[in-house]
C-alpha cells in the first residue's frame, strides 16, 4: 500500500456576518456583508500528529474580521478582504497564504430618511481573494439578479437526433438569474465601487439591446462589452439558468394563447455557462479552484 | 371505543406558477403569481370509500388557473382569486367554498425598456381568499421587507428576575422583516393595487418617523395608522422577527465601539406578533384558519 | 374614524437551539431541540405607550429555556414545553398564557458507541402548547417523513368538465412528505415518548397495507387507525402534498415505459389536508391557531 | 483595447429529477437521481454569431437522460454518468467532452415491504464525471451526514495574539456535517455501490474511535485509512463545518453546567477543508474545477 500525504488544506471561520456603520454625521452609511477567512500554510502537523501550535483558532480569527471593521474599516469587499489577507499573512510566519471571501447586501435609504434603510438590492454581491505568497487573484461579482424579456428571444437551427422533441420557436420568454465573477487583472488602483456599479449597468443593459439567439450569445455580448469598457478585467464568467416558461396549451380549452399565459418551471433548468477573456491575457485555473461552476 | 368522523378537510392544487404577459401594445406588462386552489365541500366519500365522484381533479383546478389567467385575466391577485371562487363554486354543486392563495412577485422595467424586467420587489405580496358560502374572508398583505434603522430605537423599563442578564439601552439598532396580513372588510368596490402601495408606503414611512420603545411599540403604531387611512381595512396584524444585531465586543482589544461594529445574529430572534383592529368591528378567527404565526 | 384597538398579541424568543446531553454514565444521551417561546397577557401599553414594565426580555425568556434545561431536563418536547408554560404564567402576574412550540430532531449511536451520534431521522418531531388561564391545547406531531409507495395507488371516477385532462390509471406511484399534527385530550398522565412512537408507526404501516384511490383515502384509514389505538388522542390532522411522478413518455423515442422511469416533479403538487376527530370530543379551533395548514 | 475570446464554455440541462423503477418481480427495486447533463466541445458560433448549429438543445438532452434510464438502466450514479458520457461524445462530433453530475436520495423499505419505501438516508450521495477526450477524471462522495460526539474532543495548544479570547478545554462537543469526495484513479472494474458503503462506513467508525485533537486531527485520520483500505481511490476530500455547541453559561444563575446544556450556533461555524492523497499519484486540479470548497 502507497504512502499517503496531506496535500491540499485550508481552514477558517465562515459567515461571519458583519454589519458596519458610519455615524459620524447625522446621515448614517451602512455596509452589511457576510465574511469568510481561510488560512493556508505550515498545517501539516495538526492533521498528522494532533499538534495545533500553528493553528491560529477559527475563533481568533472571527474576532480579527470584527476588529478590522473598526481598524480599517469596510469601504468595499475587496478592500476588506485584502486588508484581512495582508493581516494574517504578515502576522503569521507560517500562514502563507488563504481564501478570503464575502457576500454583501444591498441596503436603500426609506424615503432618504438618514438613518432608517431597507434591503433593496435583488443581487447579492461578491468577492473572493486568493493569496499564493506574492501572488493575488481577485474575483468579484454578482448572483441573484433575475431578469426576464417578454419577447426578442428564440431557439432555431439547433441539430436533431431520435432523442430531439422540442419545437422550433422564434419568439419566446426568455428569464435567467444572472450569476457572474470577473477576475481582475490587478488589485491596485481599482475603484472596486465604481467598477462593480458599472459591470452591471453594462450586464443589464446588454440583456435589452438585441434579439438572443439563446442564452449563449446574450451572455457572450455581456462579457465582450464589460471587456470592452473596463480595462482592468482580464476575463468575465457567467453561470445562468435557462429559467424556462412554457407557454401553457389552452387550446385544449378552445383558448388561444399567443405567448400570453405561460407556466414558470423550476426543474429542470438549461444552465449555461461561459467565460470570455481578453486574448493577451492567460488563463489562470488556480484563481477559479473552489468556485461552484462558472467552468 | 369512540366512533371517528372526517371534521374537516380542503384539497388542492398548490405553487401553480403563472406568468401572465399583456402584449397588446410595444409596451408588455408582466403579472407573476404563484396561486394555490384548494376547494371545500361534500367529499366525504373520497375519504371514507375511495369514491371519487365529487372530486375535482388537482390536475384540473391547475388548468382552470391557467385557463383563467386568459380568461378574465390578471389585475391583482386579489381579483384573480375571487375569480377562481366564483367559477369553482358554481360549477360544482357540492363545492361550498374553498381557499385560493397567491403571492406575487415584483418586476420593474430595465431602463424603462418595453419588455425587458428585472425582479425588483424586495418583499413577497400575498392573498388569502377563503369562502364559506355567502361571506368571503380576504387577507392581503405582505412579506419579506427588511428593514434597518441604525439608531432611534432602545430597550429599557423591562422587569428582571433571576434570569435577565440583558443591559438596559437607549441606542441600538433595529431591524426586522415585515410581515404582515389586513382583512378586509369588503370585496368589493376596493382598488386592491392602490391600497396595496398605499399599505406598504404607510408602514415604511411609520418606521422612520419616530424613537422606537420596542418593536412592539413601532408596529402598533403602524397598525392604527393604516387603520386611520384606509377604511376598507378592519384589522392588521404582523408577525416580524427583531432581528438581533449585537455590538461586538472589541474591548478586549483596545478598540472602541460606539456602536459601529455588529454582528447580526440568525437565532435565536425575537418573534413580536400584534393586531391593530377596529373597536366596531368583530373579530373573525375562522379568516385567520391555517395562517402560520399572526395570532 | 373609528377608534381602534390591540386585539390580539404574542412575543417571545423564537427558534433557541438547544442540545441537552445526558451523561452520569459512560453512555451518554442526547436531546436536540428548537424551542420558542411566545407570551401572552397584559402587554397592552408597551404597544400604545412605550411602556415595557411588564414586558419579559425575550432574552430572558431564552436564558430561562437553557436553565430549565438544566433545572427540569428534556425528557420529551412535550414535558419540556409544560414546564416552561408552568414557569412563565406562575413567575409574572400579568402572563395569562403563551405559546411555546418544540421542534426535535432525532439522533441514533454510531454503531452502538456510547457518545457518538449521528443524525438519522428524516421527519421533524414537533409539539406545540398553546395555555390560555386554565386551559392547556397541546398538538404534537411530526412533518418530512417522505413516503412511497411504486404501485396499488390508482385514480379513477373522478368528474369530468372542459378543464379536465388528466387520464384515469390504476397504477401509479403515490408519494408525499407526511406531514402530521395530532392534538391531546389531556396532558397528565401520557407517555408522550411511546405515543409518538406508536403514532409513526401506525401512519407508515397503514401507508403499506391498501390499495390506495386516491390520498385522501389513505390518509383517513391513517387517523381512523390512530384514533383507534391511541385513546389520549382527541383528533388527528394530515397536510400531505401528492408528489406528483410522472411517467415520462418513452414511446417517441420508440421506448416502452411500462411505470419504469418517472420524472418526480416539484412544483405544482397536490395538497390534501383532512382532520379525523373523534364523535364525542368537541372541535377546538383556538388549539389549532396561528398553524399553517391542516385545515 | 485588446482582442478578447470565448476561452471555456459549457451548457446542459441541470437537475432532471429521474426516478427508476425496477419491477420485474413484486419486490421493487427504486433509484432516485437528480441529473445534470453539461457539453463542452464547439460551440463557438452559437455564443458569437448565434449560430444554434452545433447547440444539441438542453431539452434533448433531458430527453435522453430519462431514455438512458429505460435503455441502459441506472445501477449506479457512476455508471449511468459513463453511459451519459459515453451517448453524448459519440453522438455528436463536436462534443469533445463535458460534465455529468448526480445526487443520489436513499430510501429504505417500510418493515420491508415489497413496493412502500420512505426517505431514510441522511446524506446525499453525489458523483461527478468530467471527460476532456480519452480523459475521465470521476469523483464520488457524499453531503449531509451529521455526526456528534459528547466528548472525547479537546482543542489546545493553538497560538495566541491580540485578538484571541478563546479558551482552552479538553472536553466539548464534536459535531459537523460530513462532506467528501473521492476521485478514483480507474473507472472500470470498480464495484460502484460496495466502495460507497465501505468508504461511509469508515468515515462513520473512524469519527468514534479516537480522542479528537481539533477537527483537522480528525479528518485526516478518516481519509487515511479510507486510502489505506481501498486501493482505487487515488485522493479524498472533505470539507466539513464545525458546527460550534457552545456549553451556556448558566453560573450566572446559580446554576452549574458541566457539559450538559448547550446552545447550537448556526454561523459564522469553522470551515475545515484537507485532502489526503497517495504520494505516488500526481494532482488534478481539473477533475476538481468548477467543485464550490474542497479546496
Amino acid at each position: 500500500m502507497s504512502a499517503v500525504r496531506l496535500s491540499s488544506n485550508q481552514y477558517g471561520k465562515a459567515e461571519n456576518r458583519v454589519v458596519r456603520v458610519y455615524r459620524d454625521t447625522a446621515r448614517h452609511e451602512l455596509r452589511d456583508l457576510n465574511v469568510t477567512s481561510q488560512l493556508r500554510g505550515d498545517f501539516d502537523a495538526a492533521h498528522t500528529r494532533g499538534d495545533n501550535g500553528h493553528v491560529v483558532a477559527t475563533d481568533t480569527q472571527k474576532n480579527t474580521i470584527f476588529a478590522k471593521a473598526k481598524e480599517v474599516g469596510i469601504r468595499s469587499p475587496e478592500q476588506f478582504l485584502l486588508a484581512l489577507a495582508d493581516h494574517f499573512t504578515s502576522e503569521f510566519d507560517w500562514v502563507t497564504g488563504g481564501r478570503w471571501a464575502a457576500e454583501e447586501y444591498g441596503w436603500s435609504r426609506i424615503e432618504d430618511h438618514d438613518h432608517s434603510f431597507y434591503r433593496s438590492a435583488p443581487e447579492v454581491r461578491t468577492a473572493v481573494l486568493q493569496r499564493e505568497g506574492d501572488q493575488d487573484h481577485l474575483l468579484s461579482g454578482f448572483h441573484g439578479l433575475t431578469v426576464l424579456k417578454t419577447t426578442e428571444s428564440g431557439f432555431v437551427g439547433y441539430p436533431k437526433d431520435q432523442y430531439t422533441t422540442l419545437p422550433e420557436t422564434e419568439d419566446r420568454i426568455l428569464a435567467t438569474d444572472i450569476a457572474t465573477r470577473w477576475r481582475y487583472s490587478t488589485t491596485t488602483g481599482v475603484d472596486f465601487e465604481a467598477t462593480y456599479v458599472k459591470v452591471k449597468k453594462i450586464i443589464l443593459s446588454t440583456f435589452t439591446d438585441h434579439y438572443s439567439y439563446a442564452l449563449q450569445h446574450t451572455l457572450y455580448q455581456m462579457g465582450e462589452r464589460v471587456l470592452a469598457e473596463v480595462p482592468e478585467i482580464a476575463e468575465i464568467r457567467f453561470s445562468c439558468p435557462n429559467k424556462h416558461h412554457f407557454a401553457y396549451d389552452l387550446e385544449r380549452f378552445g383558448l388561444e394563447n399567443p405567448n400570453e399565459v405561460f407556466y414558470a418551471a423550476d426543474r429542470p433548468y438549461g444552465l449555461i455557462e461561459a467565460t470570455v477573456a481578453r486574448d493577451d491575457v492567460a488563463d489562470s485555473p488556480s484563481a477559479w479552484a473552489g468556485i461552484a461552476g462558472y467552468c
